[in-house]
């Protein structure tokens, strides 16, 4: 069992309606040094896919983006869900629906900083349905880049967005693959 | 000049209406080393504040502050914007005019993770009027924790948030102070 595991199962909490608040080390107070040791363990798991761009979505993704691009020493970009006024008029912009809002949400990156070419590496909290991660690999092709793998901390497998993202046809790589939350109890993947 | 001027100096852009734009290495696209060793920076100039926590808000104080937090080896809070599925009822709530979206912004923190006692070192990306690290402060002074310091990577010192904290009387760093931004010249504090 790795130190993620070990931390969901200590302090992760099931909410029902199959959450997973674990607001206390990944989603709203970060354990710094857990972030680093993923992001460590991202940068391992995926140093041979040729990645030149790091992306994820705001806002908890930026957290283990930000220590795997350290880690592998390549920018990351976070698609923003609202447009800045620091943003040109001409974005990319595509729709996901957010499970925990309830909504469709917007997913926007400027093409200042997604370029034609780019080999992308999509590194995110969760992966649950995987809406939020496929609007960011559409988000990329519309920039003519290229997705080379896909990371997430925690992957709720019940929920089918490993199957959704197969079609991308590149590595996913989750460090807490969890079978299921029932009866109260987190059981992981063997 | 520290890498952080010379990044500024190179890649910034100013907009007009005292906004200067640092999108590709801050914002949206955020460089993961520049990150780091401004985390580094400020881990060293706050080494002996004793703090026990650091704070910030999302979305963009979120990477300076995990970088700090890393060197520090203290946990990072950040203030959310809207409040979550996952967030009890109960929480630390307070308002904050914010300058680039022209309205008021929620910045909410759980009491599960701000609690009395703390010693917090409060980290964002911009100090322009102060009104963001203020409404941080007012959420720790509502939890009984303590303010002990406040960085920065960037100050504008035209701006006047470095007096509207001075009642804190705790010590406020910048990386970089930036004296104007008139005629589109960039010029920081000597």
């Amino acid at each position: 069992m790795n130190a993620l595991q070990e931390r969901i199962l200590r302090d992760g909490k099931i909410l029902g309606g199959g959450i997973l608040k674990v607001d206390s080390f990944v989603n709203h107070q970060v354990d710094p040094m857990l972030m680093d040791a993923c992001g460590r363990d991202f940068a391992k798991r995926f140093a041979n896919v040729g990645a030149t761009k790091i992306l994820t979505a705001e806002i908890s993704g930026i957290a283990p983006a930000l220590t795997t691009a350290i880690h592998l020493g390549l920018p990351v970009v976070y698609a923003r869900k609202t447009k800045p006024v620091t943003m040109p008029d001409q974005v990319y912009l595509t729709l996901a629906p957010s499970h925990t809002k309830g909504r469709m949400v917007e997913l926007i990156v400027s093409p200042e900083y997604l370029a034609n070419g780019e080999k992308v590496l999509i590194i995110d909290d969760f992966l649950a349905s995987g809406q939020t991660i496929l609007g960011l690999a559409r988000l990329a092709e519309a920039s003519g880049s290229r997705i080379v793998g896909i990371g997430t901390l925690i992957e709720k497998i019940f929920e089918g967005g490993r199957n959704a993202l197969s079609t991308l046809g590149v590595p996913i790589e989750s460090i807490a693959c969890i079978k299921s939350l029932d009866d109260g109890k987190i059981t992981f993947v063997d």
